[in-house]
C-alpha cells in the first residue's frame, strides 16, 4: 500500500499541512523537532511523494523525451543506450519515442511530450526532413518554451544546438583511405540528398578526391536511405560502372553491399573495396570484417544530455554546434596496401 | 506560448471556473451554446490539457514503464520497437529504463515508476534475477499496485502474467534438426543456469536427444551469458572435445562461435555446424548465414503491451503465461543434408 501525506498525519499526529510544509522543505517556522519526527515517520513508512503534484509546482518532471526514427538501428539504440545512462546519472527519465522515419510523427511526438511537461527534447529528426519540416518541429518546440538538442542530424544554424559527427572529416578520411590503398574510381552510397550528414560525407569525399587531382563523377554517386536494401539496390547500379571501391554512407549501407557481392561472387576485398561509416558492432565480426568511419556515439549521447541539462537550468551558451571527430577504423575490407 | 484556461477566459470573457468545467467535460449544467464557444475558443487558440494535472484527477497517465537489459542488444531493440509501435496505437507513452542487467537497477526503476505514476510497467527482468530477486521486484510492484507483464524473461508462475517464447519447444527444434542433419555431437553455449528461459532451451535439447535415443553428456554444456564473449569463451573449452555441431541459446553467442572459428581455421559447417536462437537480422546477412530459431520478437511485443491495457483497465484475465511458438528458420551454418 502506498504510504500518503494521510497515513503519515495519522501516524504522527500532526495535520496534513504541516507535514506537506515539512516534506516540501518549506517548513522553517515549525519546531527543529516536530520536522524530524515527520521525516524519520515518513522514512520508516516509505513515503514517496508524488511526481506529478511534484511536477505542476515545480514545473519541472526531471523527465526528457528522446526522439529518433528507429530504435531497431544499431547507431540508434547505441545512442539511445548512452543518452539513458547519463540520464540515469542526472536522476532523469527518458521517454522513448520512436518516429519510424516520419515527420509528422516528429510532430505528433513533440505535441505529446509537450503536454506530459518534458523538461526538454533530444531531437534525432526524421530522415524526410527538410529544411521547412525541420523548421516547424524547432517552431513547435519554441512555441512550448521546450529545450531541445538536435542529435544526429540536424541543421546548421546558429539558432538552434546540435551534437553531431563532424561527417565532412568522415567522408574525408574514409575516400582518403580508398585512395592511399590505390583505388581511384570509388562509387558512394549516401544517404537522402537533402540530409546535411549525408551532404558533408558527399564534401569530405570530393575533398579527398580534389587533394589527389583526381576526377569527381557524378555517375557513380547513388542515393540511398542509409538501409541494408539501399545498398544492394546501389549495387545493382554501380555494377558495371567499372569501379573499384565503393564507400558506403553508413554500415547498414555497406552490409547491403556484402549482401551482393555474396550473390554475385564479386569478392571483399580482391575485387571490390569497401568502406562502411559508423562502426556499429557488428561489423567488427563480419567475416570479411569492414574498414569503417568510427562515430564517437557513446560522446555524442553523453554530450546531448549535458548540453540540455544545461539549457533546461537556464544556462546561456555561447556554442550552438557541437562537431565531433570520428576516426578510420581500418579493418579487411579495404583491402592490403 | 502556450495557452492557459486564463487566455480562454480573457478571450471568451467566460469564468475560469466555466471553462474548466467545459474542457473537462462536466459541464452539463452550462447552456450548449456558452459549452460551444468556449471548444471552439480552446481550440482554435491551441490549448492543450496539462498531462500532469489530468494524471492527478484521473488517476492515469497513458504513461507505461519499459526496463530491459540492454537495448543494445538487437533482441531487446526490436522488442521496444514492436512495444512503442503499439503503444503508439493507443496513445500510451513509453518509459524506457536500461538495467544493464542489474538487479538493483530493475528495484530502483520500479520505485522511480511508481514515483511518476506510470500505468503499467512491461518487465523484462535483469539476467541476474534468480527466483528470490525476482520475487522482490515483483512484491514491490505490487505494493504499489501496479499492474506488470513480465516480457522475454519469466518466472513460471500463476501469479504472474509474462508474455514469451515457448523455449522448450524451440531448444527441442534446433537441436532435432541438427539431429537430422546428421550430427550427435552437439555442444550447448547455455545462457545464465538460473533463467528459466535457458533451462526451458537445455529441457528442450535433452528431449530431442532422448526421442533419437542419444546421451545426454554434460561435459559438452558450457554455461555463457548471451553474449558474444561467452561464445568465444565457449568455445575455448569445447574445443577438442570431439564435438560436431554446436547450439547457441542465442545469436549473439552464435556470432562468438563463429568469432572463434574464423580465428582458429574451423570451417562453418564443413567443420562444425551451428545454430543459433533468436533470428535477429544481422543472422541473415552473415557470410554463412547461421541457422536459428526464430523469435515472435514483434508478437511478443505487441501481445504483451494488449495485456498490460486489459490489466490497467481492470480487466481479469485467467490465463497468466502466454507462451509464443518459435519456428527454426534454415539457413547455411547447420550443413547441407
Amino acid at each position: 500500500m502506498r504510504t500518503t501525506i494521510k497515513d503519515i498525519a495519522e501516524e504522527t499526529g500532526f495535520s496534513i499541512t504541516t507535514i506537506s510544509l515539512v516534506l516540501n522543505n518549506k517548513g522553517e517556522s515549525i519546531p527543529k523537532v516536530t520536522r524530524d519526527i515527520i521525516k524519520k515517520a515518513a522514512k520508516e513508512m516509505g513515503y514517496r511523494p508524488n511526481q506529478l503534484a511534484v511536477g505542476l509546482i515545480k514545473k519541472r518532471t526531471k523527465t526528457i523525451g528522446l526522439i529518433i526514427s528507429d530504435i531497431r538501428n544499431v547507431f540508434f539504440s547505441t545512442l539511445a543506450k548512452a543518452i539513458e545512462d547519463e540520464c540515469h546519472k542526472h536522476d532523469i527519465n527518458l521517454i522513448l519515442c520512436n518516429s519510424n522515419d516520419e515527420h509528422k510523427r516528429d510532430i505528433e511526438y513533440i505535441n505529446v511530450l509537450a503536454d506530459k511537461r518534458v523538461d526538454g527534447i533530444i531531437y534525432g529528426m526524421s530522415s524526410d526532413s527538410d529544411v521547412d519540416k525541420a523548421t516547424e518541429s524547432f517552431e513547435l518546440m519554441n512555441d512550448y518554451f521546450l529545450p531541445f538538442v538536435m542529435v544526429d542530424r540536424y541543421i546548421d544554424s546558429n539558432m538552434y544546438f546540435s551534437v553531431s559527427t563532424d561527417h565532412k572529416y568522415g567522408g574525408y578520411l574514409a575516400t582518403k583511405h580508398l585512395i592511399e590503398q590505390g583505388y581511384e574510381r570509388i562509387g558512394c552510397v549516401t544517404g537522402p540528398i537533402y540530409l546535411k550528414d549525408s551532404i558533408d560525407r558527399l564534401e569530405g569525399y570530393k575533398c579527398a578526391l580534389e587533394e589527389e587531382k583526381l576526377m569527381y563523377d557524378d555517375s557513380i554517386i547513388v542515393e540511398g536511405d542509409y538501409t541494408v536494401e539501399s545498398g544492394i539496390k546501389a549495387m545493382e547500379f554501380l555494377n558495371g560502372k567499372d569501379i573499384s571501391a565503393v564507400f558506403a554512407f553508413n554500415d547498414m549501407a555497406a552490409f547491403g553491399v556484402y549482401n551482393y557481392a555474396k550473390k554475385n561472387n564479386i569478392s571483399i576485398p580482391k575485387d571490390l573495396a569497401l568502406v562502411g561509416y559508423d562502426d556499429i558492432f557488428f561489423s567488427e565480426i563480419l567475416e570479411t570484417p569492414l574498414t569503417t568511419i568510427h562515430q564517437p556515439i557513446d560522446k555524442i549521447g553523453t554530450l546531448s544530455v549535458k548540453i540540455l541539462l544545461l539549457l533546461i537550468r537556464g544556462n546561456k551558451l555561447r556554442k550552438k554546434n557541437y562537431l565531433l571527430k570520428p576516426y578510420l577504423t581500418i579493418r579487411k575490407s579495404s583491402g592490403i596496401k
